[in-house]
């Protein structure tokens, strides 16, 4: 069916930024690697390989939303949820060999500023995780102030870290960094004794 | 000369890969934008693009390493030194119109996976700054191990705000962010009240 095909040049073009970087990623790779017909490209995507990439970044950025919001289900922190998203990242690292990075860190340093849709697309998808952050903290006492400040830092600290884990090829930042989101994400009055 | 030639091919690759990432630049841009004479690339560069791109790299490594140097002189603290880096930032990024990131970011996400000379580069780049920030944070005190985390943390932080701000093509994620860093890299002893 032809949203099939759509979906598979959008997950096959997501996976390509995140290993190799926009302008690595050409559209006759990922019409192969889609197993997509011919003319299907520019039917889906008449506006080439800048369409393509922007609806990429928007999957790759719902995806990670989705797994944020199970994640703060799950967890019974902020803290503890950061810790939970840090673990899986280094788990995916070992099972990809370094090579599966974030699609929306790729396509900001290679292409936001030459691209206005891009730019739209990454804004959009780092906004909509700061803000789902800033959220979460918010619901633990935080003002709201405080709460976008950590959220910020927090959404920066992972693209950082995942810079650092493919650029040295190393879990080791991941669990540097980890230590120390979890003292400044726990709220100082859960570390006061109980009692 | 020569190697004004190998010099101008270098910074003008660093440049490229700060604006567009490693896979948009190809050898002929860079020819032609450094003004380098026919036959000049495989010259100093036999190995091509992945030796010219591991060159670039250590060249902007070495100008931050410079950058950090200067910034522990002139600043009484880690926290001034960090917030004086971040402020150069913001002005340099409203400069360029929040084209010129950072040069091994791009070669991380896009290339170290691939290229075992640019993983290496890379990975040479991202620990000499973090030893660098250990080393300022263990004279001030600090224990050998929390320096590390401390510093590693640091570097993703610059590393992920870089992200944020071109993917957002604003300068906000750096003054959000600052506030955090200064908080946390500010000694517990010199927030006490002086007396």
């Amino acid at each position: 069916v032809a949203s099939d095909t759509r979906d598979r040049l959008v997950r096959t073009t997501s996976r390509l930024l995140r290993k190799q970087g926009y302008g690595a990623t050409g559209l006759n790779q990922v019409m192969a690697e889609a197993q997509a017909p011919k003319g299907s490209m520019y039917f889906h995507f008449p506006g080439g390989k800048e369409q393509l990439a922007a609806a990429a970044v928007d999957h790759f950025a719902d995806r990670v939303m989705r797994r944020l919001d199970r994640g703060f289900e799950e967890a019974d922190s902020v803290a503890e949820a950061v810790a939970t998203f840090f673990h899986e990242y280094i788990e995916h690292f070992r099972r990809t060999d370094f090579a599966e990075g974030c699609a929306v860190a790729t396509v900001a340093l290679d292409a936001a500023a030459a691209h206005e849709a891009l730019a739209d697309a990454t804004g959009r998808a780092l906004r909509g995780w700061i803000d789902r952050f800033a959220e979460a903290l918010e619901a633990e006492g935080r003002s709201p102030a405080e709460a976008h400040r950590l959220a910020t830092l927090i959404v920066a600290v992972i693209e950082g870290t995942v810079v650092l884990g493919k650029g040295e090829r190393s879990t080791e930042p991941f669990v540097a960094v980890s230590a120390v989101l979890r003292d400044l994400l726990t709220p100082a009055d859960a570390l006061a004794p109980a009692n």
